[in-house]
């Protein structure tokens, strides 16, 4: 092709890299196939890093984390055997609203024709689409040049916009393609009806103002929109207290002597439970109402005194608000005429308790996270996996803001590790801390081999109870049983990293100790524990939960 | 409930239970989670066995594995996050003809009102099963106690009918639920329209007998319908030899006089590919027109001068037979009067030479195949992963019919670990080799902590030639890399099994000769290769695979 062609119009592959880098993108997650290898090739040579996983599984969950903690995630895979193991992560990036961009490599246009039979499909060339449709909020096979370029970006907006993953199919003869000529990306601006805004903001600024206990409930939104930064001055600004729910933790600095803690219905500290409940105004911002961020719906929260405000919807008391987009309303309330109180006396999370080790005590659950508590230290991000891997973390105090990550809500288990490589990746100034059950563990935490290649550092828990630890206290069995692993001993075999079995106390602080001094590579820890040793929170979960078995 | 209602009409799930175990399936794998928390202590306290794997896609792969080798194979996960990971394995079940069937948990009804936010849920309730229609050939959620128990027996039906996964979603509160009273299961026969059936084997006889140099290429819809001995009273009746396809391999005693060997165009051996393509009549039995099985479409089989019968469709030259069932074609030739010929003179496959190892030399992927080649017991069963254990397994002489299990297809990495779990399961008799790239192993062969679990003995050899190494003759780059594990130290991380590396002739002589004697656990080979060392068989498939990037 002449060069002046490809300068007027460019590639589909290189335009597909461009804006990923645009938006900040820096490494893409991933396996390569026959059917993406051209694409592969193309990712090589530009600035883009290729982070190759042991599975495709583990690179939708590095992909979900890298999207959580910088806006924005892509993991590329090729067709149909590629493509469908990262269903699972997909969703997950979907419920938890993780902008992930899925890139497929597919078989070439010209190959379909009279429909053959081509290896890594199931059963129409466009099987794996119809499957994406289910899990992405916007999908594309760029199958045509005419609109390829426009395509990439009318889903990378919604990407953007939603914060949920979007479904790229790349046949492979087009990655080379140019796309139409002198294309320029259209400017989208959505805005907030100006009136509607007005009056929601007005009737919200009154409400809290007439409240005698206002109390904001922060989640997940916070984090994705990056609205950490208005959240703090609309606490500061009005001296409101706020709690977390559990998929929002750690939005708010926990240090903050407004932060009152996790609130989750039943699930939570009683006098977080007890403040909430009983405040005349709850102003819920970016909160999801799930099970568990509910408490297994113990929660009690009337719509009556409650303002809740999402990216999807605007309430306040029982009647909604069309056209108000949720980062307007919250700088409308920024602007607003709030009554600044005087410092509310609230419930602080207890304080971290200076840790004596007992030496040769063994080791238990509760003692596992307090130590962790006085662990945690100013560049630490906590990643958690499911089960008490995420309920005991609840109770951790996380110093700055958005530097817990943990599937609250879809919970699909596994994600921890391979999240650990995506999250430091996208933040390398941090060091991720994974608290991962042994079940989990065993589904991904052979990805260690990739956080060893790319010279990662995480500290990994394996908190080993030798089972499923949440699903023994709904309902026993040996299915819950899992296969002992010497977790310590992976490092022979992966050739990297560090790794401790700890049974005591005085074991768990030398393997502390070890691993803060060993910055170079990853370092495991083998908590063994009591099959039945569970956190407080769990107990109270695992209890609500098998009710409705 | 009182006994007597229990007696007339039976529980939903004891129902699918009953008729799995009617049909065979003695072995169910899966990962609990509390949405099917209380299937799996039903299932528990039923004559099936529960076979906990480390991963959802373990599970999935092993009882694709168990289908093939006794007719169906069940998986059994929670909804969502369980559900979701097994999109793959069902996909290369669906592709490759595999009665796989899927069983989900589910959110009870009950709890699905007012469609509130419950873990594990993706967009919708019905999303999952959105999934699974695309990647199965019948899918039913038991939500109505009217028609759950028809609905079990229509999905089994279609899976054993059309030897393809199903789905069944089973939510949490139906388990325990009566179907309708005096149930009877509906017999639903089928039959070929016998004018029809009449015309095509009369038809197809004559062409036969016309021939002067007939032959059968026989696939995988003889495994997967149990008709080797009908193929082999065929072969047998008529004197005509046969070649079977890579998918197919092992459908024929490849001991017998009248095996040519594998078929797949340009892939194949010389002297198989002039037979079979100079041949004026190929009667091709279940044969699917897969890329791999013609040789990436290298193959030349003139459909004027063939007969191709498959339970989708039968043609013979340029023209179809509506009505014709395969099981019935073939009985039909069975009893027509094809006429028997001379043994006819054919290139057998080369006999296995007698290894004598060299001692000190490095080992190489041939001399690897020609050892495995003596190594070979009447009660081994050889199960490939994709690459070159599978191309380089194709000119294995496998001694039974049915004891060669591969992905030569949908070729989805990962599949043998797991797949030998659920052949040995399902075939006791037989011990596993197992064939998988280091790329393959990394995804999955974790899965030998399952095989320890239930005292399983596969011999693993781990083709390492760290990288993904059929990729690399096709294009190569960093990402084909693969980071190096030091696999023969996994049994000390997993507690049990033996393991070896292999870097010279003699080690490999060593590492299988303890294997064989090794017989109540897994012993793992790291057989390390060049990079860049291939069998023929790669080369020529890499070759054709380049053309087409």
């Amino acid at each position: 092709m002449p060069a002046f062609v490809a300068m007027a119009s460019r590639l589909i592959g290189d335009y597909l890299i461009e804006r990923l880098r645009k938006l900040g993108v820096k490494h893409v997650f991933g396996v390569p196939g026959d059917y993406v290898l051209s694409f592969f090739d193309l990712l090589q040579k530009s600035p883009l890093k290729i982070v190759n996983t042991c599975d495709e599984q583990g690179a939708g969950f590095a992909a979900d984390a890298y999207a959580r903690v910088r806006g924005l995630g892509v993991v590329c895979v090729t067709y149909g055997v590629g493509g469908l193991k990262v269903a699972n992560t997909t969703a997950q990036a979907y419920a938890e609203k993780s902008p992930v961009v899925v890139i497929s490599g597919a078989p070439g246009m010209r190959e379909r024709e009279k429909n053959p039979l081509l290896h890594h499909k199931v059963r129409e060339f466009n099987t794996q689409k119809c499957v994406f449709e289910q899990l992405t909020a916007a999908s594309t096979v760029l199958d045509d040049p005419q609109t390829a370029l426009q395509e990439i970006d009318r889903v990378l907006h919604i990407a953007l916009t939603h914060k949920r993953p979007v479904y790229i199919e790349l046949p492979r003869d087009m990655v080379a393609v140019a796309g139409i000529p002198h294309y320029k990306q259209a400017q989208i601006r959505e805005a907030s009806d100006p009136v509607a805004l007005r009056a929601a903001v007005a009737e919200a600024t009154a409400m809290l103002n007439r409240a005698k206990q206002p109390v904001i409930l922060a989640d997940v939104e916070i984090h994705r929109f990056g609205l950490q930064k208005e959240l703090m001055r609309l606490i500061e600004k009005a001296n409101i207290p706020a709690a977390a729910t559990i998929l929002g933790k750690s939005v708010i600095g926990e240090n903050h002597p407004f932060y009152l803690g996790v609130y989750a219905g039943a699930m939570c500290r009683e006098e977080v439970r007890r403040y909430v409940e009983q405040s005349d105004c709850v102003l819920m911002l970016g909160a999801f109402m799930t099970d568990t961020n509910l408490g297994i719906f113990t929660a009690r929260l009337d719509s009556a005194r409650c303002i809740a405000a999402t990216t999807e919807r605007l309430s306040i008391g029982y009647h909604y608000y069309d056209g108000v987009r949720f980062k307007d309303f919250l700088g409308g309330l920024l602007k607003a005429p709030l009554r600044r109180r005087a410092a509310p006396k609230i419930p602080r999370p207890p304080q971290t308790p200076t840790f004596h080790s007992s030496g040769k005590k063994k080791i238990t659950v509760r003692r596992l996270f307090q130590r962790l508590n006085s662990f945690l230290r100013e560049n630490t991000m906590v990643i958690s996996d499911v089960g008490d891997a995420l309920f005991g973390a609840a109770d951790l105090n996380i110093h700055q803001h958005t530097e817990f990550l943990g599937t609250a809500y879809y919970a699909s288990m596994g994600f921890a590790v391979p999240a650990a490589i995506g999250a430091q990746l996208g933040r390398p100034e941090r060091r991720p801390l994974v608290l991962v059950g042994d079940g989990a563990f065993q589904m991904t935490g052979m990805e260690l081999t990739t956080a060893a290649r790319h010279r990662l550092n995480p500290i990994v828990i394996v908190l080993n109870n030798a089972g499923y630890g949440t699903e023994r206290h709904i309902q026993d069995g040996p299915y819950n049983d899992v296969a002992p692993w010497n977790y310590h001993l992976l490092p022979d075999v992966i050739g990297h990293g560090c790794g401790f079995s700890v049974d005591t106390e005085e074991e768990l602080e030398h393997g502390l100790r070890l691993a803060e001094m060993e910055t170079e590579t990853f370092t495991i820890l083998d908590v063994r524990l009591d099959p039945m040793d569970h956190s407080p929170a769990l107990d109270r979960l695992a209890r609500n939960l098998a009710k409705r078995l």
